[in-house]
């Protein structure tokens, strides 16, 4: 439990972080080109695959999340490259506005706010776009708190095309199943401040032979988020820029105890603490965003009864109950509120933040 | 002093940091998208314009140091753009790689590695190209220990050109002074993990008006590094995307520190330590790679003896005397060696690695 002074941090990310973690985060500094380093990026670089099911390359580049989105579209695309941009939501339309402004021909396939993504509509769409180089879509929509249904989305772009299949699972990797290899995803992108129990800093990405082909024919410039230049020195046990290190030591640590747990368990976790802030919502009177089977595991998003001024719900729960709350983006600014359950997260963080929406509301409607 | 665990780490950069640093570098993690975050984010430009003695925009973007650069660039210059790389080192080579991975069309002006770029050279080398629309060059070439003459080339550049001056000072700022709008730089760039005694992870940049007119004009593709994002986000107080907050706490800490203090004198102290580096080095008889009046006050590069190898040099010195080095790059490699000394540094850390130094060559000479 948070201590009297620190909140109770419930946004979808950056996560709070526990005590040690927060001790091995203000870690002395190492040398980034010496042994120490090498060693380090060998072992966390071996426990990212297998919490991606995977045995494509990884890499960890400094940068948040959307760095790494930008890193899955620069070393596959080119200009005039057809995309096909599925969304759900304010993080499916920046992979989106990211493609566009590499000069991608983006077909848009949106789906309405609180909605997964449709795989019927997705195979549709790509037998209209004929050919397609790319499908970027968003695996967990933190904004709405929508998980779509990732291997059905992946099953039908492969039954339906050739497509790379790029995926932001920036607020789900780690805390939510990714079979990269089984499902055949091309590139993911996630970052260390949300289900890694890390602060931001570091973003991480899987490669497969497939991108690296696309790669070779990509024309995109590029340099900072060239996956070439992370490749190198990969192989001499170096980062080709200064890393955030105390990201870095967090996240190893976390991709340590994550095999140590064992991965599935680690997902089943997620999956309690989600179903148990869903039902804590639902006995309270109050609405989920979603349906109940495109709910995220990772933060859930909330209806306000109607006349409750989301902006100052948000400032009364923190000012009254020391919980920061996230809340609505877009069209939902002020209707909905979003509590994160990633990472770190006990049922007694979630008890709070929900009793403090309880009681809050009950107060704001006198 | 390290304690008796920790090595004396003398590479520039990442800095080693004091245990009061650290301490606000493993604070727990706050929402970046609240008021505490607008009000440190406010603070620190503040402070930032200050060190920079400018009132040009500034922004803090998480990134490594060649972020900022490609930053510098890819918002200033169009593919085709005739861009003066100005090369003393490996990190003007990377300056220029990055014009020329965004499409610039690039005259190269290069000086002997341990030489300073000259200004006469410049002005040439602009008069001869007739229409240049950005100088790109090095302030401080860690890879060398040369400081170039900053204000001298400034001052070259705009008496021969209208040419944009967008300046490396990754590895200087925060240690030597850079007068931003006195010598009229249109961006200059710089890391957390150099003089700012912070953690690396966060990268910073100013921004002139002029830099801003040239950013209308760019048709370089660009999203993460887009400034105009971190323009129109830092007018609510807010970050364009989640930012690496361990190197944030502890600049906003270091940059309260410096203004308190007074940056002259901060430079001074650097300038003194620096001095102090370079006289020790002479009196173990050994020679500096820079000319004196070129020598950086952030880092000092010394060459080894004859018949010293470089490779073994450093691991002794870290196995015998727990001190950590930088060695040579490029065609340097082997026969130099480094020691930073910006930020949190104290005599007896350079006392320290110097006597490490000298034992080693003396005990390798047999």
């Amino acid at each position: 439990m948070t201590n009297g002074k620190q909140p109770n941090l419930r946004i979808p990310g950056p996560v709070p972080l526990p005590d040690d973690v927060l001790e091995i985060v203000g870690s002395q500094m190492i040398n980034h080109r010496g042994p120490e380093y090498a060693d380090m990026l060998d072992r966390m670089t071996a426990n990212l695959r297998t919490v991606f099911m995977t045995t494509n390359d990884a890499y960890f580049i400094t940068s948040s999340g959307t760095g790494a989105m930008e890193t899955a579209l620069v070393n596959t695309i080119s200009p005039g490259d057809r995309v096909l941009a599925i969304s759900v939501g304010v993080f499916g339309d920046r992979f989106r506005e990211i493609a566009e402004a590499y000069s991608a021909d983006v077909t848009r396939l949106d789906f309405d706010l609180g909605h997964a993504a449709d795989p019927g509509k997705v195979r549709e769409a790509l037998r209209k776009m004929g050919d397609c180089k790319a499908v970027i879509l968003t695996h967990n929509e933190s904004s709405t708190g929508v998980a779509n249904p990732l291997q059905e989305l992946c099953e039908a772009i492969h039954e339906e095309s050739n497509a790379l299949i790029l995926v932001d699972a920036v607020s789900s990797a780690g805390g939510m199943a990714i079979a990269v290899d089984a499902w055949g995803i091309d590139v993911v992108a996630t970052a260390s401040q949300k289900s890694w129990i890390a602060p931001p800093g570091i973003s991480m990405v899987t490669f497969s032979k497939k991108a690296w082909a696309a790669h070779e024919r990509s024309t995109t410039p590029k340099y900072y988020y060239d996956i070439q230049q992370y490749e190198d020195y990969l192989k001499i046990g170096q980062p080709p820029f200064t890393p955030c290190l105390p990201a870095m030591f967090a996240i190893e640590k976390s991709l340590e105890a994550m095999v140590a747990e064992g991965i599935e368990t680690v997902f089943n976790r997620h999956h309690e603490i989600a179903s148990h802030t869903r039902d804590g919502a639902r006995s309270l009177g109050l609405e989920l965003v979603p349906e109940e089977r495109y709910a995220s595991d990772t933060v859930t998003a909330i209806r306000l009864p109607d006349g409750i001024d989301g902006k100052e719900f948000l400032a009364r729960v923190r000012q009254d109950f020391n919980v920061i709350l996230g809340g609505g983006q877009k069209s939902l600014t002020g209707k909905i509120f979003r509590i994160g359950h990633m990472g770190w997260v006990e049922t007694a963080h979630i008890d709070e933040a929900l009793e403090a929406a309880g009681r809050t509301i009950r107060a704001m409607r006198g």
